[in-house]
């Protein structure tokens, strides 16, 4: 079994947005057990749209779907160009024309914009290739499920919102659910390491392999965010080349592992902290560790809160750090980390506190302090304390971004109880 | 001059990580004139990479840019497909090889990792097609400029930061640069509202048509973050047609444009404050909105700092909020709002506060307070107050990241002493 996956839109061939819909699309055919061959990325010409399912078509995709180009804009195609594809008519199905028409009426209505207006931009979107199966709009924007031959073409809108809550949907229309019936589902898992280059991973999967077939194993690594993570997709049935990756990988790098099911490292640390409360005092972060920590469903259990202490003023004001030690040994300094880290856990009654300070850049650098020079400090009410002061690549953004993993993976070893291995 | 974006890597096809690199290049592509027909993102299976190439070079692709499968591990074959692809064997380049032994060694040496390891592992990094042109690495993987008959293949590694950094340089190698020659640069400009739907935009846009041909601008609409966006390119000497859409447009929805040119709200605000600093008070959005303020290089300029008052005795401990306002309204209120804004403004010593206090679920909901709804309150030291409480839909990452935007552009109102429309 497999499938194509087709993004339309010229916003997001010309890289203007950057596409969320395929992955996520992808990920739940991958599932469902479903291999998909590729994603294509195409802009709102017919002609482009209608060569790339040809070339899907072409490789044996059992299944293509599309995202997007079903609003009510003029360059927005899908269903017309799908509709020739598959050498269908387009009808107006008059059930889903007032259902929009209802849709649209309450919008209007809640926005005070003129129903009319709306009426006649979206009546387009009731026309479908006849035979086609339409799918309820969670939007304004029906779906559709159209048999094309021995294949299906799943058509779906691009605001990843309403895809989301169409793709149950779409799926048990019955030449979708006929197709899929026939897929065998993947099993899966994901090791993820912080702290240790690709390179080494590499050897260690090529001695373990050289102990035990991993064929059966599809084995992707990638490296995120500075986590170094292994992706692992089998059919039911290979448990003992799954339990050999598994110890080979834990007695080579089980120290730099942090989750073997697939938990974030978000998901680890609101673990580990086993009914104990967080609090943040960030500067060059600025809030991102902060949402970092809140972005899980339930984190008010254990984020009791955090200072974005941007200015000296406000590391004084709020976090009671000593104006004089920040005129001493500068406001990026490990002494002014942990002074951060005091005041978070003193004014927000926290059980740990994790502080930053850094030099995002690009400006502010200097050769003792160059740009992507932070300091971190991670403490306990009881007094542990984890300390470290790295240089870390990469631009404004790569610097945020990788201070917030530092941060999160020294507050887990603090939590564990341990040093971060070398 | 049309061009095609390959990327490859089973962890970007799987949809377990979003590709960057294809939207990024395809910018770059656009601004220099070039086309872009497609991204296809593939898997790491040799096949299906030359089918793509052999896809892009049948649709007329001039250039063809890959990006990915260049490290050191066993799934990394993009030289070697290029290679077969381009008639070219493998040959080791002793210089390049070289090279990344000498990045290696400082690499093991930072890292205390065994440098013969990473050596082994990497060696295959400086095999090259013969004839290519080798692009010195970022990290330790060279890219490379393949002739391919009339067209150019450019090769890159996957990690976004080498990719960055090496495109220049992969431009400036002779056949790349031969062809970019030829190309004519688009100009383009981007003109960006809030609070309007996309189906009004439509209708202006063809109310806008109907007095002047538009056909000479390539025009795309998209929805992102709640802020409508239109993307306009053009070659040279279309002058009159980008002045009928600009005057229509803002004759018709100027009061819902911020921005003519391009500016993301957040530099839009920059410019608003002229000066003055702002503080952030933020529950649920958890640390987001100071995030977004301090994203752009020099924002401490004016931001003051922030307060992530995730549980009521934050609330009350950093911005004096009164508890017992907390007990009464709630501390999801707009009472509890304005009291928060208050505290940022006394306590940060800002011009300007922007507090936001809501309900991000999927827990937490009430009939009368449901999932979603969120208040805002924007005030300033001299008393102007623009308060602010909706209901926004979407997930727990829906509302956070569009409370961050609502909370940006109420603040850019209030700076521009205006209220929003409608």
């Amino acid at each position: 079994m497999r499938a194509g996956i087709l993004v339309t839109g010229t916003e997001v061939l010309s890289g203007f947005i950057s596409d969320r819909n395929g992955p996520w699309i992808s990920a739940r055919l991958g599932e469902l057990g479903v291999e998909v061959i590729q994603i294509a990325i195409v802009g709102d010409r017919p002609e482009d749209l209608e060569a790339a399912l040809g070339a899907m078509r072409d490789q044996g995709a059992d299944l293509i779907v599309t995202s997007g180009g079903l609003g009510p804009t003029a360059d927005d195609l899908t269903a017309e160009v799908v509709g020739r594809f598959t050498g269908r008519d387009l009808v107006l199905d008059t059930e889903m024309e007032e259902k929009i028409q209802r849709i649209l009426e309450n919008f209007a209505r809640r926005l005070k914009f003129d129903a009319e207006a709306l009426r006649e931009s979206n009546r387009k979107q009731a026309m479908i290739p006849e035979g086609a199966t339409a799918i309820d709009p969670a939007g304004t924007a029906p779906g559709l499920v159209v048999p094309a031959g021995d294949a299906v073409v799943v058509v779906l809108p691009g605001p990843p919102r309403e895809l989301h809550e169409m793709w149950p949907r779409a799926l048990a229309a019955a030449p979708a659910r006929a197709l899929l019936d026939r897929a065998e589902p993947f099993e899966a898992f994901s090791i993820r390491m912080f702290g240790v280059p690709e390179s080494e991973l590499a050897q260690a999967l090529r001695e373990i392999e050289d102990e035990t077939d991993l064929g059966p194993l599809e084995i992707t690594t990638c490296l995120r965010g500075g986590e170094l993570i292994t992706d692992v997709r089998h059919r039911a049935g290979e448990e003992a080349a799954v339990e050999a990756l598994r110890k080979g990988l834990e007695a080579r790098l089980g120290q730099w592992t942090f989750s073997e099911s697939g938990e974030t490292i978000g998901e680890v640390v609101a673990k580990r902290l086993e009914g104990r409360t967080v609090a943040v005092a960030e500067s060059c972060t600025g809030g991102l560790l902060a949402g970092r920590l809140t972005d899980m469903p339930g984190a008010s259990a254990y984020f009791r809160g955090g200072v974005v202490a941007y200015s000296n003023e406000a590391k004084a004001e709020l976090l009671g750090v000593d104006p004089g030690m920040i005129e001493s040994h500068g406001a990026v300094s490990p002494e002014v980390a942990e002074a951060m880290a005091d005041g978070a856990l003193e004014r927000l009654g926290a059980d740990v506190a994790c502080a930053v300070t850094g030099i995002a850049g690009p400006d502010g650098g200097s050769e003792e302090k160059p740009v992507g020079y932070v300091c971190f400090c991670v403490k306990s009410a009881a007094g542990d304390v984890l300390p470290r002061d790295i240089v870390l690549p990469g631009d404004r953004a790569d610097v945020r971004g990788r201070s917030v993993a530092v941060a999160m993976h020294l507050l887990r070893y603090l939590l564990e109880g341990r040093e971060p291995p070398r």
